[in-house]
């Protein structure tokens, strides 16, 4: 038995007693008659005490010995700490070595085991074993498990069955690029793993399977935007039987019930906003609504004057920043270098002042009189000390912008609190959108997102208009999950891939089997999927998601610990009936 | 709104209530003047009536045009029924229906939707989505879920944290083959999918995680023997600061939980047995001990004589069977046939009825008297009525064929009761076993597995006799986890590579990330990883896995439902660096 009890359960109760306990060495102070060491383990900290008076004399000189990050198990008896530590929960107490074993020694660490350390990314990625038994990282993926037991229980309390979907499935074309697997049976066959379990779920449903939901790794072979893994997981839903409204309900009563067991946050409104109107209110389809600053669009009011710039632009709009009327002329220029940085990509930026004594004053005074900016302040909803900002160009370029300068903002006034959370579902997404690259139309989920029956007209005349049975949940500016109702029937199915570019062979190649299944008594169905490395990391307070995964890739897709991928026997490449192209 | 209820859960209660139903029509009778029909989803069964009288006339016709599978929403009233089906839930009512919605018509099903179909194995591959409609699939599949949710709030209640591992790792040639992934990004390089996450979890015990689970897929590209799959469920677990009865205790726990909550089953007895008792008893390392028929060994008693096949044979060993005494001369010349098919490869089995009176008849009377048989009675524990099936040759060959024959007679007579559970773990496995093909030793669990420290000396002497810390946890015969206590420092580590035949060098290629991490402080450690799917297969009552597994794929490694593997685009070759080696 290497303990009796952990490093971090012992406490005043526990005096005078006879322990083992068994961990790592996270720090020692020798000071030559009384030794002190941390014992860490994952649950706590335990201070040891070895005493040239009380602990026997070999077991001294063995503490003596000790380095950090050793591992060691001792036996010995509960005391009292004179000095206590309310700091942490065994702070009363010390253990009074009598017996002391080394299991196994450490070199000195590359980087210190501290929760504020001196290793770089990189150096801690390489080490990740060693990463992981500081606090920030190990408290972060346990807390990843308690939301991945709570989603669980949650769901199959709902009547959610969690089914394994296959990881050797088919290759398509549509959509991201697929990670493929050559088959060594089915020569010059390849199998492609999955970016989700899309037409899977779906054959649940027509299989039956009425609730179905699963926790499931899912791969995208994407070069890598920063905080992109090529291996994510994702909670993926699909039901039976429902329309929106089924879902929305089922998925907010989870995100409530997260929120309250996880975080002890009980949320009152869960509001719903329709993309466009998002799009117009915020310049962005995932908006964070944890603070105001609303778009006010300010074309009617800004395009009656000789100002170029703003009669030229097909939007003009502005955003109120609360208590900014104070900056100065210098914070303003490097605002407005701020927002035309590569990144952001606006031509320049108008401000209005709104001076406390109801007077206005703005970049474009030979403009504008003070009723102009007056109506400028309405339609914002700028109060006297705020600072108005205002952008203009071409509608989608000119909110993304603004959208990014009212984040910016934002983070700067303090308003994104961690701890605070608003979800909003945005609805009514558009079906299709227009690919610049490719000159034609994307669907916007995925091909198997149904088209709001009212609008299916539209599909011949104006596709761009034509909106879908989809939704996203968001949660302080970030799209934590999506989904749609479902086209189940193959008719609608088949028009869908016509509008997509598929011919009726190549519909039939890559989705026959789905097509097929439609023909047999499809229900109707619809489903959601939520990013569950990004929800975790909100939850916890963190917007990026490296720390929630126990090992990640980095931006090239390398595992820098085991050194991944790396090449592979030629013996191996024969018998999968392959070669490298290129000539080593 | 599809449903008020579900087709499982109206009864009498609800009599007069008006509801709303949606499923499949399962079947249909119409009598002309009143229409009945089965409406079927996921939940049950419950009958609707159209009667002419009572229903409009438009539902009624509409009624009449609805063909098997059909999915439809009806309104209507709940009844009492004439002629109550004390065999289902909703026995006692049915629905006079009002309104009849056809939500989607369905083409004849290549196959009946019943318990027992007339559809074979590969059509129901091929319409699998069809096939999870039946009962039989439908319900394994949420037998699996409930067994999954009560293996993870066990394990999570006992402190364990749930780690996702990466799908995309390092191949390396030790043990079975590996799926690879080629990577985009680095040129020439492949991923590989895990085999099991077993170098990662024993990496998350040096990161402090202490105690680590996962419900996880794993990968292996075999030539596939009925009942395995290219890919397959693992619960993987693993504990720091554990010795082999820790191990032993916590999982035995999950097993008798699991048999008490999914069972309702109370294990008395989890006895444990060395890997050689379990040879020499049952001459496999996997027992069935739901019943007896233990091995006799009869060198001593049977190598006296001038029977000179005996006399040859490294081993003579045989069963008693209860009751076949009464076996005919033709019966068990059948049985001597069975025994010498190339499957089992017996050269013949002598054999010794156990008459009423206490006389014996055996096939080698010219050889033994009946002084010598009462001998073997006695080694094999064969009693009056007993037939003794003797057979001989090379040790672990004739333990083999003598094992298959105990399984084949216990299943003839009944003795493999699927709703009794007799659970056991092997322990002192063999740490290495001699490999007829490469001539040398391999790992028996994996190179991981530590060897008793006691045992370590024989390493230069005489390998194949070195136990390793490895216990196997087998259920009515077949072997449902397994696990060893790991090395845990470098040296030994090295010396084991060293055995395996690794060069230094080709250990710190593969294996180095992880043998630099035992120098940081590795604590002592193990686990063990049951197979999930084998698993829920059992405790389901059944020995085959295919049911319990929603898309399943066949002995060529093929999905035939969407045709996996499949060919890819040329423009996928090429991005990904590769070429096939064929000529098409």
């Amino acid at each position: 038995m290497y303990r009796s009890h952990t490093c971090g359960e012992l406490n005043a109760t526990h005096i005078n007693t006879t322990v083992t306990l068994s961990g790592w060495v996270q720090k020692s102070r020798d000071k030559g008659f009384m030794i002190w060491v941390d014992l860490r383990d994952r649950y706590g900290i335990t201070q040891l005490i070895f005493d040239t008076e009380r602990t026997p004399k070999d077991v001294v000189e063995k503490a003596k010995t000790l380095g950090r990050e050793f591992v060691i198990q001792v036996k010995g008896s509960v005391i009292e700490r004179e000095s206590k530590n309310p700091n942490i929960a065994t702070g009363d107490i010390e253990i009074l070595v009598e017996e002391l074993i080394v299991l196994n020694e450490a070199l000195l660490p590359p980087f210190t085991i501290e929760d504020n350390t001196d290793g770089g990314e990189d150096i801690r990625m390489k080490y990740r074993y060693l990463d992981i038994r500081r606090n920030p990282v190990k408290n972060s993926l346990m807390f990843r498990h308690q939301v991945g037991m709570q989603v669980r229980n949650y769901l199959s309390n709902q009547g959610f069955i969690e089914v394994e979907t296959p990881y050797l499935i088919k290759s398509t074309p549509e959509g991201a690029r697929d990670f493929v697997v050559p088959s060594r049976m089915n020569e010059g066959q390849f199998y492609a793993l999955p970016q989700s379990p899309q037409t899977f779920k779906q054959l649940l449903m027509v299989g039956g399977m009425d609730k179905y939901f699963q926790i499931v790794k899912c791969f995208r072979d994407e070069d890598l935007r920063a905080d992109r893994q090529p291996e994510f997981t994702q909670i993926d839903c699909e039901m039976a039987f429902v329309n929106q409204e089924d879902i929305l309900s089922i998925f907010e009563g989870m995100t409530r019930h997260l929120l309250k067991e996880i975080k002890d946050v009980a949320i009152n409104k869960f509001p719903r906003m329709t993309y466009d109107e998002a799009m117009r209110t915020y310049g962005n389809d995932k908006p964070d609504i944890r603070f105001d600053m609303k778009f006010g669009e300010l074309n009617a009011v800004a395009q009656h004057k000789e100002f170029k710039v703003f009669n030229d632009a097909e939007l003009v709009v502005g955003i109120a920043v609360p208590g900014a009327a104070s900056y100065t002329r210098k914070e303003i220029d490097k605002l407005i270098d701020w927002v035309k940085r590569p990144q952001v990509g606006a031509l320049g930026m108008v401000y209005v002042k709104c001076n406390e004594d109801g007077s206005y004053k703005s970049s474009v005074d030979k403009f504008y009189d003070q009723d102009d900016l007056a109506k400028w302040a309405e339609a914002t909803g700028a109060k006297a000390g705020d600072l108005i900002c205002v952008l203009s160009g071409q509608t989608n370029k000119v909110r993304a912008q603004l959208s990014a300068l009212r984040m910016e903002m934002a983070e700067r006034l303090g308003l994104r609190n961690p701890e605070e959370f608003a979800p909003l579902w945005v609805v009514d997404f558009p079906l299709l959108e227009w690919d610049e690259e490719t000159e034609r139309y994307h669907a916007m989920h995925h091909p198997f997102t149904s088209p709001k029956p009212e609008d299916i007209p539209l599909l011949e005349t104006d596709p761009g208009k034509v909106r879908a049975n989809a939704y996203d949940l968001v949660l302080n500016g970030n799209e934590i999950g999506g989904g749609s109702i479902r086209i189940h029937d193959k008719n609608t199915q088949a028009l869908m891939f016509d509008h997509l570019g598929f011919t009726p062979e190549e519909a039939k190649a890559q989705f026959g089997f789905l097509m097929d299944a439609f023909q047999y008594g499809a229900p109707p169905h619809g489903g959601l999927a939520f990013g569950f490395d990004r929800l975790v990391a909100i939850l916890g307070g963190q917007e990026t998601i490296r720390d929630f995964i126990a090992f990640p890739k980095n931006n090239s897709g390398r595992d820098v610990m085991i050194d991944a991928p790396a090449a592979i026997d030629n013996d191996q490449l024969q018998e999968l009936s392959i070669q490298l192209s290129i000539q080593e």
